[in-house]
């Protein structure tokens, strides 16, 4: 059985991994008769969002301890990843990964990534694995796979734009379906960036995890 | 389009909303052709614990505000569900259904259900409008529906015991089916309480949501 790795950003939209695209892809490589692994990084979230009003939460989370109720405590810290034993790698998106993995939303194009995420998604890189980066969590791809990467995160021109100026060749993509960039064996599918419903996010993120699959 | 009200009990398995029933819940709904509508209590959830070691959390977190990460923000105070507007009802479980929304974790066949989540209940069952009750929700079962009302919890036999000291009729139940009380238009189905993985959940999940939606 392929044994597909998983880096969640915490539990939540707006703070967090989106929570429907990674319930959503978890299902999808049992489906594809892979098995999942969680891991996040042990690191406070940037911080707390009230996802009922949007507003700040005068509280501190950890990543990891809430990223473990999407994974029903079935998680591992980030630092214990070793790609090595692992098929491919997924990112499901959500605000988390441009808050916690990366300071992407607030930095754009200079953004920098977390050292724990960033050696994990070199290393898959650099062992020619088929990874896969949902929604937001493309913006990652220009500092992993360098100059000329491929990758889509919808059709966002402020996001694409950014996605282009750090050295990625943004792919503009409908959210039902999703980008391959097959000299890198690197995936990606709008999802929530375009998505107006569950379904539509799952049509997108179920053809990616098909082919994410079939190529480890 | 039918319109399904979701009631969720917050958001993570071991205080809140069962992430993955809840997910699936809302996908099968949006899958079967209806919408759905989540509602959660504006009240403190009972406690807090840490997913990824088991153990209490020295916090408080609101039911309504953490329910909210499950339904994107897209969520509404319980008090403000009219039944009359819905064509049907669903609760996911998880232990948020048997620590928030009731004490059955702590009382057990002695529980009651907060009064809030009671009247809704109640008044789906008075307008013979169906009813969906996933994993440890239908332990709500007995004390709304009166003697004799049908319902699983898959077949863990404490719980079973307790369904039926309520006065409910308890039936087995695999996981990748569900159990239809005809005449009062009530389903109930294991989930987690059996599945060991999210496509066992799933199967039973999107079987009982086709029926829901047919019968709505």
């Amino acid at each position: 059985m392929k044994k597909i790795a998983v880096i969640l950003s915490g539990s939540g939209v707006f703070d967090g991994a989106e929570i429907h695209e990674a319930v959503l892809s978890l299902y999808a490589i049992e489906q594809e008769g892979a098995s999942w692994h969680c891991f996040a990084p042990n690191i406070d979230q940037h911080h707390v969002i009230n996802h009922l009003t949007g507003e700040d939460m005068p509280e501190t989370r950890n990543v990891l301890v809430e990223a473990a109720r999407i994974a029903r405590g079935q998680i591992s810290d980030i630092t214990t990843l070793n790609p090595a034993e692992y098929d491919a790698l997924l990112l499901p998106g959500g605000f988390g990964v441009a808050k916690n993995l990366s300071d992407f939303a607030f930095a754009g194009a200079d953004c920098t990534i977390h050292p724990d995420i960033k050696r994990v998604c070199q290393q898959f890189a650099d062992e020619e694995k088929p990874a896969a980066y949902l929604c937001i969590a493309p913006t990652l791809i220009p500092l992993i796979y360098g100059p000329g990467a491929k990758g889509t995160i919808g059709t966002d021109p402020d996001t694409a734009s950014a996605f282009n100026q750090m050295g990625g060749e943004h792919i503009d993509c409908p959210v039902d379906e999703f980008v391959l960039d097959q000299q890198r064996r690197l995936l990606s599918t709008p999802a929530y960036m375009l998505a107006g419903s569950i379904s539509e996010a799952a049509t997108g993120i179920q053809k990616l995890v098909k082919c994410l699959v079939s190529i480890a």
